[in-house]
């Protein structure tokens, strides 16, 4: 299945791209990251001339240096500098270049036409840039496995059961219902869990002497793959606002059909100056992520070898597929409108 | 070429199971291997839900239960629990079960027709079952080559001179005669060695003031690829009962056309309840398999390329390839008797 | 692209061959490099029985045995012993053998017709055979790349101000212009650098009070693809021979399309009878081939995929590329000379 074009994608999280380029695969395309004095840049890993990878080079000043022979070229692509002989630029010394762009502690790009590139499309994480409510910590996972298997994981709030039993609730999944709703091309899974006994993350910031919480899981998917996560407990009856927030966003982007970038954040609310606090939680949820989440993803995507349309193999389903099912019915629709649209200019 | 469907196959070593399934490809199919109270079970690999392994579960009772999910699997493969929603189990919730038995330290497995499955012809090693009498020590070993090059490793007792010379025997492969048989589909390879000097594994457990003794190697094929090995020596002229006993099992199975697992036991009638001898001779064998016949199998293997029937190449024959090309013309005409009566059926 | 077969390549080191057989793939076969008493040997590594490498086996007298069955064969290829049954020698017990010489401290091997192998057309490296005035030190690396992008590194003197800045020359590219000149089939690169700040590696071994030198670096490729390297620096003014002398070898050899062997070696006129001298040059050349040279050429080739003639995909071309193009068309003239020829032969 060809991937959506025109849409953000989480291309990195903000600290792996400095002035040392960065080498990543991105929807089966070698691009380098990097960042300027001006912000960041994202273009075609592979020189014009004898086809090194530009992430092998260097930046100087707005450009991206080949560290072969010398060229250099600007963030939408084009040569600046030949060092050579008499200096010319050939007309083909030119890469692609990517609309990139760095919000809330990651680094954005969109693969398709540049004139449609609207930075105020990039999904809102608000809590990864208000400093003095919330502090987040962030991970990256490399998953052997088609991005969609990881959405599937994200939004299938049930698999917590079996997969993660230190998280498991009380009363195992009968004792809540989830429910499910679509918003325009936006898939909701939201899960309440009124009056229950401390469980879960917000668990490791609850304070109170009571004993029990409202505890809520509520999963949010916007297209291509990008997910925000409302974590949360507060005293039975008060408002979320009152309570422990940790606010997640899972950011899924394919490499290829078959291996998939894995961004991920959690704010929190609670010891928001506590650096030690925030080492303690991204190793947790890295962790987990590492140990449970991505090997039964990864062993997924070897039992279906090459296949990328799970859908396809006619699996038996259950209760908790239904949001996951969604979200790929509405990607798959709108993948299909850029192919007829692509088609239609032809 | 295809495999032989209708015969028992070594799948695992009997220590190798537990409640705690094992994941193991036996005839390019996943299969996981579990133990419950009743006995052991063998399905297909890959929950019909979202394809994770099921050898990532865990035993419940006398079923299998998914890790990610939690359907539970009876040994036969039909799904006996949905945890979810009104837990309707759908028609298409089950995978395929194989017969499966424990018997001679070895874990069994039928890939044909269940209905064929009988316990009774699984090849006999009563030796690994006579704790009075014998003690057996076992290996695996993981061999990236079709299991047929490692059967004509073990039907072939001249190559001992050249690969092993720890065990090469004075005057060398013209000294003794080796005497081949077909009895039906059984092939025998046996080489008496009538008064020689004290050599080979005997040698070990050789406890008389004699320095020679009779010794023999008897190898016996039974398709698809399981060889029974009477391996010993004793008073020259004496009956070999009274002498050094060391019967083999070398249990060779596909696991894909160019891997094969090679299970191996070898049983001793000396030093019967001496643990420290029994370490001793695993840790020989095993090492002599590791470090001298599987390299030079998977470098045959690398030298044909995707070629799985080694005779298809014209290769240049000599004396001992008699009772190994004999094996496969038996294997290849029983592999065709499968094919016909699976045409006819259709 | 065919590669060239009426050619003399560079199979190893002479260091790298003994009685233990070497296995080594060049030009995409398979082959067994030995050493007897009378000289060095070159058989493909396949024993014609059961397909077992040669290069496993050893040497016996001048033939070399299989370690599977001990079957012998000649440096010609001929079986010159079966040591089973009736010893008799099938009429196609052969494997391909190779003219082979030793020489310039390298084993050369000639993939073409075997009449036409001879060793007076062995590149000339007298200094490697000259230690009353020369001590030569050598190196060996895998490069996963096509040979040719192998080549065109070295023929390009320009890279050396972006991949070796330990090297860069004061005024970068422009200081100083490079000559190119063809010579029949044999393409020369030469730069002058007369009156120069001391640099590069004649700096190393400069003992004269002087602050400034001539240098030079002329690079010589004679296909198919061996390389002489004239590098040095003398007096401003004085005559090369009075000077530091540093010629190189470099010989690259196609493992297949995809990977090369990369022979080289460094002779040095000064400090001759310096062992430690001769370890430290050894270890500074072989890190900076390995740590920059062949990281840059490895990810050429994995930028360009399958690739093999980079030259089809329309590069932008610079001043520096005109030796390795113009070498690139010579090597392509000589194959298709062979493929003419072998198509009238038919």
């Amino acid at each position: 299945m060809p991937f959506l074009r025109n849409a953000w994608y989480a291309a990195a999280l903000s600290s792996e791209v400095s002035e040392k380029p960065l080498a990543r695969q991105l929807l089966g395309e070698n691009i380098a990251l990097f960042r300027t004095a001006e912000g960041v840049g994202a273009v075609e890993d592979r020189c014009p001339h004898r086809f090194a990878p530009l992430s092998l080079g260097k930046v100087q000043a707005e450009s991206i240096e080949c560290g072969y022979h010398g060229l250099r070229f600007a963030k939408d692509g084009k040569c600046v500098l030949n060092p050579h002989g008499n200096k010319a630029i050939a007309p083909n010394a030119h890469v692609r270049g990517y609309p990139a762009h760095e919000r809330y502690g990651f680094i954005w790009f969109w693969p398709g036409d540049p004139a449609r590139a609207n930075i105020a499309d990039i999904p809102a994480f608000p809590f990864n840039e208000d400093p003095q409510n919330f502090t987040p910590v962030f991970g990256y996972l490399d998953v052997a496995a088609n991005y969609q298997l990881v959405v599937d994981n994200l939004l299938d709030l049930s698999h917590v059961e079996w997969l993660h039993p230190m998280f498991a609730q009380s009363g195992g999944v009968d004792a809540h219902k989830t429910e499910y709703a679509v918003d325009g091309v936006t898939v909701h899974a939201r899960r309440a869990k009124p009056n229950v006994e401390l469980q879960g993350l917000a668990r490791l910031y609850w304070t109170s002497p009571s004993q029990r919480f409202d505890a809520r899981s509520n999963m949010t998917w916007m297209p291509p793959s990008n997910m925000s996560f409302d974590l949360g407990a507060t005293e039975c009856g008060a408002p979320v606002e009152e309570g422990v927030c940790l606010p997640n966003a899972h950011l899924v982007t394919p490499a290829t059909e078959y291996r998939a970038h894995y961004f991920w954040s959690i704010a929190r609310n609670r010891q928001v100056n506590d650096e030690a606090a925030s080492a303690k939680l991204q190793a947790i949820a890295q962790r987990i992520f590492t140990t449970e989440d991505i090997p039964m993803i990864e062993a997924q995507q070897r039992n279906i070898g090459n296949v990328t349309d799970i859908l396809s193999l006619k699996p038996v389903s259950i209760d908790p597929d239904i949001p996951a099912v969604r979200a790929r019915r509405i990607l798959a629709e709108l993948i299909r409108g850029e192919e007829t649209k692509a088609q239609a200019a032809e």
